[in-house]
């Protein structure tokens, strides 16, 4: 098998801009001036650091599913790099809007703004996956109420938001904890070669 | 064959500086301060959102088109490791020249800057196939007509810019989108061994 | 074994998170404006430039220890993946801590969150070595006295520093030159097949 | 051969890093507001470009030389990473000389700081190289004659730089010049496994 058709540049690429969006938000701690008290210079840093956790758990969930996903694919067609450059694309936004309810509140706007920017790497992921799982040949083992209450739970934040900020918060979070559990869909799907209990063995670890 | 001579950590630094490249353009969308109101300030932002979305395209064509072009190489030459870094050089100004024009607005100047920081690269992609071409001793499959279009297109965009910036957008968009399709130069190359109806395989995908 | 399990991912994956947290702190270093005297201006970045010496050396600790670790690691879990990332989380904050006692300079408060900063990631640097030794079935081999020592150091640097900043700093100094020493742990472990023998030998080079 | 001790990872990191910093500079090229004129915006711009231009070339030939140094290591020692690390310390202040030069302009201080800052990672290469060559248990091929030459150029650049910034700056520069050939020191060295004449083949391509 020809090396360009192998998934080991996209891994390392992917891993590349993954590595450098996860990081970057934190040049937005920023360290107010010495003016400032040291007391309130923390306190004032502190929402930022939080919405910076959850961000951060958000690209590390779809880090470390990205992992699983392209562990399966050993050759890439044309399709996955442009479905994954989409991905990433729409992750490279996090920091952005990460920045925004940092520097302008938990407000029914920002939350809204900040559900956007959560839907949209969800909804390239969910690109992404349908079109390896096709160029595979497999069917997804993800179970469809899984990904379809992410999905609700993801668009219907952002409309939450201007009920309420916290409430939209909470439901970004819901997802956040139902995708902490890896996904097994290629693990269980029927074209797979290899060790099938070997892959039932890391979800049980 | 040494270690040295592999291709192997070409891809991965090239990996990892289009891996910073695509991804600390993001940084420039900055947060609007609070005393602007939130419409105004998404407002204020769309078009730098858009110009890095272009340039996300055009880093994304590139990276893509190296992974394939870098796929059939095994070995490299002093020459080659060069061309790369050349090739790196010219792409690490994208950021800036999307800064500019986010900056700026899109007029005249900017676009003709934004052009020819688009030519920069693609100048030295054809100096860095050729160097790869000569030193696999294969010849280019890559439509002459391709190739000269979208220099062309490229070039032409600069002093189109000072006729209609909008005309010149439009050009350098028509170039992204003849690039999106894959070049299968080398797949069709005459000394490259391995499976050509496997290279063929992921251009049908 | 399937490469969805294999630990070659989280390695590359940490290496560009740690590479892009040891390298953005040097942006911290900031030219003055004309204005100011040249030597004025060097003297205002000298101890930026020794904070980010310290956390280099803590981050690059951290590095090659990490580079040990998971060397003998063939195949990741889920907890793996998850304890890496907490850990790498709490390493992303030294970033925003160096940079804290570069603009406050060396109070008893800068030095406090500086250490704060500092044990973070020793607190999960130590959960993910737990969860890695679990998960291979083997026992550590650093020794107790050294992980305690450097904990308690680390730990007791926080009050140290209402005492006296430069105590803190001295205490923090001292747990990274306890730290350059590689850990022997996995070397020594029970179940690990290979060149035992081989373990030693870089020990002692 | 354990896998801690191959030095795949001691590439993937370094990659990594000067990636990172060679990547980074280009933030430095701000781009004025709109207040600016567009033809003496880019005026402003255009020395820091340079210094920018330079600073890559010299980061790049780092790499380069890394690239052939590391690919005769297979095995990596503990004095091997924390030489590496200094080296990748002192290599990480490019970004801030080139800031300095770019913002202060082309003094006589400004040339002596580049040029010190030129000196640290030549320095640190050398150790780094010595380090490996005994490691290996080979001796240099490369021209004391280069080394010393480039060393004594290096540092006087610093004096030189008050004769006039443009004889350091050109002194920098014939370095770089004179390290854009790369070394050959391990080809020829005499425990090095392997095709002696393929090494070459490089060289000559």
């Amino acid at each position: 098998m020809s090396k360009a058709l192998d998934s080991s540049r996209l891994e390392a690429f992917s891993d590349g801009v993954i590595a450098v969006i996860i990081t970057i938000m934190v040049l937005e701690l920023k360290v107010p001036g010495k003016a400032v008290g040291n007391v309130t210079a923390l306190r004032a840093v502190t929402p930022v650091l939080l919405v910076y956790l959850l961000s951060f758990v958000q690209v590390g969930i779809y880090w470390v599913n990205h992992h699983y996903m392209i562990g399966y694919v050993e050759r890439v067609s044309h399709g996955i790099l442009w479905a994954n450059l989409a991905f990433l694309f729409c992750l490279s936004l996090f920091p952005f809007a990460t920045n925004w309810v940092a520097e302008r509140g938990i407000t029914a706007f920002s939350l809204a703004l900040y559900a956007t920017a959560s839907v949209l790497p969800a909804l390239t992921w969910h690109v992404l996956s349908v079109v390896i799982t096709r160029f595979l040949g497999i069917t997804s083992a993800t179970s469809a109420l899984k990904k379809y209450t992410s999905t609700l739970l993801y668009v219907g934040a952002i409309p939450a938001a201007y009920l309420s900020p916290y409430l939209s918060l909470g439901m970004i979070l819901t997802v956040a904890v139902l995708w902490l559990v890896p996904p097994r869909r290629i693990a269980q799907a029927t074209r797979t070669a290899g060790t099938p209990s070997g892959e039932r063995d890391y979800a049980a670890s």
